[in-house]
């Protein structure tokens, strides 16, 4: 019931435009009634959306249970999510992108559909980061630069017709948010970071020591500075 | 006369609500006729935001200008133009900062206009970056990494009753972005690392050589990718 009404929905909107179809018409394709429709949707703008509530749920899930992971890998894993509820139906992912990019209502709904996502990545990195320095404008940044690699590469792939590889694409685009963030913000308790287990004083704990790093001068960067935090027990 | 109907609107949205006001009550409040309302506001929504249309124009101008600068300090320096607009006013900023959490409406409308800037900062970025690897993606990215370091601090300043000082925090925040990107996405032309002047070739076309970095271990991180990125020639 719930996948016709979705059906009749966007062949309506597709044959006579969005803003011209009306929820009786929806339902009279579908041959059910009115209230059949509201039980599944809340308004005609939620029909075009069917499956970001689940997600949402599935998304908040994921990361309610990732506290023990690496927590930028763990937000990087949950935006794939997403992802793969776009390209579990890509004929109808391709359909929606054109539809949301004519009807300006339909953007602002998808608008905070992505703020919640935002939200959600946001919160669990900001609890991640709890006590932190900066924890919450460290959250804040992370979650925003995850959602916009994630739809950089997921509108690039619905342009394309769903003929790129959506997968691959994510992944580069989150591996670049991952070699900026994925280390260096890891939280480590402040006193795991003074402390050994012995309880002889750690790394930061000793400021006056130097460090000396050589490196190739043809080595990424993020390499570098990924030696460069080991070297001074931030990694 | 603008003012005055921005003035009356609020008075109103405070006293009844925002959505128990209909635009007659304020025109009545303001003494004039609903065509003036109408002449500097297309809805009710718009009168709660005054000052966003002139911020963009003033940012797309801003951005326009800027092809010789270092681009991540020009949407960083972009961003400010809307705190500044904020804190032109701290009075009314906070007054619509709360009647923009209690009205989904508004929210959904701050969300469309946030949008707008962090457009306006990607379309900049992007122009900057063409032609190198992942320029759109990195774009993007830097795009909502400013507009989240931005509003993480504008809206602790609200917060706080506008008592913490704006302007400090603003700049600790997008300092954070900055010391992230503000180094080695800034695009420098393929030839000019490959080629120095004299037809050389130049840092990057020495992939033999090796680096040594000496740092103290409790200089902070930023400071010695800084330095690293210029012992790397890639500053």
């Amino acid at each position: 019931m719930r996948d016709a009404l979705v059906a009749a929905a966007f062949r309506l909107f597709l044959e006579r435009g969005y803003e011209q179809t009306t929820v009786d018409d929806i339902v009279t394709l579908a041959g059910v009634g009115r209230r059949s429709f509201f039980r599944y949707f809340p308004s005609k703008e939620d029909v075009v959306f069917p499956d970001h509530e689940r997600c949402l749920a599935d998304m908040t899930a994921f990361l309610a249970g990732g506290a023990e992971h690496e927590p930028v890998r763990r937000v990087c894993d949950a935006a794939r999510l997403v992802l793969r509820m776009y390209a579990e139906n890509p004929a109808f992912s391709v359909q929606r992108y054109r539809l949301t990019k004519r009807v300006p209502g339909l953007r602002a709904y998808e608008l905070s559909v992505v703020w919640r996502y935002e939200h959600a990545l946001a919160e669990y990195l900001r609890e991640r980061f709890t006590g932190r320095p900066d924890g919450t404008l460290r959250a804040d940044v992370i979650a925003a630069a995850v959602v916009a690699a994630h739809n950089n590469a997921l509108r690039s792939w619905l342009r394309s017709d769903c003929e790129d590889d959506a997968g691959a694409a994510v992944d580069h685009a989150l591996g670049y948010v991952q070699a900026t963030y994925g280390h260096g913000v890891a939280p480590t308790a402040p006193e795991e970071q003074k402390k050994r287990p012995d309880g002889r004083p750690g790394p930061s704990a000793r400021p006056d020591e130097v460090v000396v790093l050589v490196s190739r001068r043809d080595a990424p960067l993020w390499r570098v500075v990924q030696e460069l935090e080991s070297a001074l027990g931030r990694g």
